[in-house]
């Protein structure tokens, strides 16, 4: 599991480009650099209400693409995949090679 | 490079969900199965040229978001590295191994 600041920051790296300039921001300034909605309506100088439903409805929207295409949670799955595959081959045997070669196949596939 | 018909059939692989149904399979029909206008006009009941506006409507609106978020890029990219990452295992030797956790690096930062 990950947490929600980090499912949201990956949200905003899949589909942060289909928000609009300011959301993106705001959604950045709160989740990947950590600000509060207060800071953020400071810096910004709009209310902390307004700050709070951007971050309420951006949120919507991102969760809303990941519903339709699930591409976060396919990276996930594939970034376990990886490091997997690199745990093996740093103990490897033959018999452990072919399930790296098939892993790797199993992501092309993917 | 890849074909036409391979690009948009991996484009309704990655944004398909965000088409109705109805584009949806007309695009399958015509992408993925290689139906012509005409056969599909026949299937479905409606004129050759609703198809036509519905393919080319709905090519559009998946290369608006592969514009956007440039997924299937990224995606051909990774399987390009992955490719590679199994040219090497098959060949390997200890610098080659080293090459290749470095790949594997690469495809878990991205």
């Amino acid at each position: 599991m990950i947490n929600k600041y980090s499912e949201i920051a990956l949200l905003l790296d899949f589909y942060g480009n289909l928000l609009t300039e300011k959301q993106r921001q705001i959604l950045s300034y709160h989740f990947e650099e950590d600000m509060s909605l207060g800071e953020i309506s400071e810096l910004l100088n709009i209310s902390r209400q307004a700050v709070h439903d951007v971050v309420r409805r951006s949120e919507k929207i991102l969760r809303h693409y990941e519903d339709k295409l699930g591409l976060v949670s396919r990276f996930i799955l594939q970034k376990q995949k990886l490091e997997k595959v690199k745990e093996k081959l740093l103990v490897q045997n033959k018999q452990e090679l072919i399930e790296v070669i098939n892993l790797i196949d199993e992501l092309i596939e993917q």
